[in-house]
């Protein structure tokens, strides 16, 4: 859908990506601090000092912008790491997770949780474009395990997949306690591995 | 400062428990609704069919008044089973509360989530009146199984009881499949346990 209208878009004008990811940014950010209700694309546009028109001609409406905005994001920051070792690979996924929602992200996530009951594309969106990619390069990680003979072959995959998930986000959200390399090591050592060896 | 309101309040004229507990109802039903942000004193008072003056005798705002609502919620559907084994404990208490969350008041707390970084007393009162009564009901079912000789004396309780909420929170909130028996007996047996025993 997103692709169709930029490939429209991109007859007019040729497209500017560093302009696009300068509106991305102040998308994500005003949504960390307004959340996704009150978000305007009047309020996106004066803070990226763009005019609304320019915002308009890229995205169709706040659901279509913040959709891309979470898929750019996550694309980007999420990195597939392949060391040869289940212990290695989750340490550096979960690590560069665990960086990654510490920051505005993490508080524009937290903002998008609490509109999801009453806006069911978005947490369709939300789902696909920010949970999905996460489990499944975790899953990745793990089979890949397996495979190696590193893991049980009747591991319980899904469900170490799904906790490391809920951990993470957990701590970001709910808890006080830091969402840091240390949280990431003890989850790791005391719960993933064992469930997996 | 509830306590001391109430006290007060109760010289005036008797309070009345039931007439409480329906004010308190209409609360969550509106901040599941409407979220926290958008919550009105007046829309509580509308929802319940109650004057708007009736509720400020009881509470003073709307922080007030969600936080006691929080408390007594939890007070009244926090189960503390105790079987004389982890297994059944936590089954009965997960299951609980499992079926807690998926009423009206997942939605309302899923509501509130989203507010937390931005209402800074409220983070305090949500963690303070829903997130540690469950974490230490889960603390004390697995103390009474390391001094059964249930559980291994260096089990990684803390990280045990943080994933038995996370996964609950995370699948309430972020996950399509249901919060149901099935998944309190999957984590339980897959995870849980596993990693006490």
């Amino acid at each position: 859908m997103g692709s169709a209208r930029q490939v429209a878009a991109g007859r007019g004008r040729p497209r500017d990506a560093s302009r696009d990811a300068a509106l991305r940014q102040a998308a994500m950010e005003v949504l960390a601090q307004v959340g996704y209700r009150a978000l305007t694309m009047d309020a996106v546009a004066a803070h990226a000092r763009a005019g609304k028109a320019t915002i308009y001609r890229r995205w169709e409406s706040k659901l279509d912008l913040v959709i891309d905005t979470c898929n750019q994001l996550v694309q980007r920051n999420i990195p597939e790491p392949d060391q040869g070792s289940v212990e290695a690979d989750l340490g550096e996924f979960l690590t560069a997770f665990a960086t990654f929602l510490t920051g505005p992200v993490g508080k524009a996530a937290q903002a998008l949780v609490g509109e999801l009951p009453h806006e069911p594309e978005l947490a369709h969106a939300f789902r696909e474009s920010f949970l999905l990619p996460q489990r499944d390069v975790l899953r990745r990680i793990i089979e890949r395990g397996v495979r190696r003979g590193e893991i049980r072959a009747d591991a319980p995959v899904d469900t170490v997949v799904e906790l490391a998930g809920a951990g993470l986000m957990y701590r970001l959200m709910l808890i006080e306690e830091p969402l840091d390399a240390r949280f990431v090591d003890r989850i790791l050592h005391e719960a993933l591995l064992p469930l997996l060896r």
